[in-house]
């Protein structure tokens, strides 16, 4: 008699390198962190699921906190389907946590805020210890003036400015839009919000650091927020500084350890 | 009528990342750091030449401050041959400053104090974004055991038992043997003294983890210490978690960013 294996929906929080992916999403021509994920899934468990995520992250963006459900009958325990996992992830990707899920839960519609961090380093030479984590500027960059012009951005507006092609409304409520000087030539810019348009902090973070350099004035920026012409914030700071920091949900949560990767403090 | 190129030692301070590499001395069968870097001199400068390193790192020990010194016939700028390096190097190879230096001087028979930090991680899970950059442990471990495990080395003794196969005295001083708690389950063991013993930073924390595990004691590493049989001091820790941070010597110094790389603070 076989043990009747119940049918669930299983949540995990994902930690990612992002430098050898095409993105988080599957992709016909190169590897992808959900082709991963189904893999290793596949490999636990024998099943061939799809699986959902919580943002959509692009080729060499990095996450702490990505989300993913997908649907399964099996008997694993959740701490079995983190080592279960990582047994078969490759070394780039990770399971920080695994727990049940309503059937109705879907990561992407019922996230409540997102948190992303993007990364900045100005120090004179690139370092090697870093290439791949944080956009290398290498120039002193004026740190109040860029946290006055992100203050500038928290709250309702409309964003769309500062977002790729997107079809619909572009306004959106940025909860936090801040500038940090983590000391050593890091500097974070930390941005929240229950929804982003798309490449929406890349066109923020770019912007930024010209207002740091001096190229760009408070005015400029509160002028692409006030209506400039879609996707005109320039330029797009490159993929290797963002990192996916955390997915908020309303009562749900993962129990989780605290943030150990390379998304700097602050 | 060319120009009369004076011949100059030129010293320069290196970043790292070794998990590709061979180590950093010049290897018959692979990639090395020396190889690298004399490689890049060549195609900046057309002269070929032999580079001598403060310090021996082994295949997946990192640095952020390895210093290498040549000589060379040359009219480049320090500051030029930073970029001009910079330029050749792989991205995994940096020269963070250079700086010409006396006829004499030597990287390696100079050194007045050397600083290696060993990076430890507790968290339950592996982390893809500090892979090769730390020892994974992965479960939690007793920092104070182990500071005073690590203070007990420090000061005059026969590091034998420390050491790996070394013809020679083993007899040396530990300025500063310390482990911290960084928060966030990442871990530092950071030692000082003018010279070590091979493979002595990874033949330390080994010991020192087991005791973090509970499954040594403090009398156990003061054996090791007063007396017990040469290599006698297990396990050996993983390349990845050491980082070379810094040689300094008398009045030899560089005019050099502060550590931005992943060798963690404290």
């Amino acid at each position: 008699m076989t043990q009747q294996r119940s049918s669930r929906r299983i949540a995990v929080l994902l930690e990612y390198d992002g430098t050898a992916y095409r993105g988080s999403q599957y992709q016909e021509n190169g590897p992808s962190i959900q082709a991963e994920l189904e893999a290793s899934i596949q490999q636990l468990t024998g099943a061939n699921v799809r699986a959902a995520f919580a943002g959509r992250t692009d080729a060499g963006v990095h996450a702490l906190g990505q989300v993913a459900a997908f649907d399964i009958e099996s008997n694993l325990r959740p701490d079995e389907f983190v080592r279960g996992l990582n047994h078969f992830l490759p070394d780039d990707i990770a399971v920080r946590s695994a727990r049940d899920a309503e059937p109705s839960f879907d990561p992407r519609r019922d996230a409540r805020n997102r948190v992303y961090r993007y990364a900045i380093e100005t120090g004179p030479v690139r370092s090697p210890l870093r290439r791949n984590r944080a956009w290398h500027v290498g120039r002193p960059l004026d740190v109040p003036a860029m946290a006055g012009a992100a203050q500038a951005l928290e709250g309702t507006h409309d964003f769309a400015a500062f977002a790729g092609a997107y079809e619909g409304s572009t306004r959106r409520t940025l909860r936090r839009c801040e500038v940090r000087d983590n000391g050593c030539g890091r500097i974070a810019l930390t941005m929240e919000a229950e929804a982003f348009l798309p490449h929406q902090v890349r066109r923020t973070a770019g912007p930024l650091v010209e207002v740091g350099l001096g190229r760009m004035i408070l005015d400029d920026v509160v002028a692409l927020r006030d209506g400039a012409a879609p996707s005109s914030a320039q330029p797009a700071a490159p993929a290797c500084g963002l990192y996916l920091v955390r997915v908020e949900y309303g009562e749900f949560a993962f129990d989780a350890p605290a943030e150990v990767g390379n998304g700097q403090d602050g």
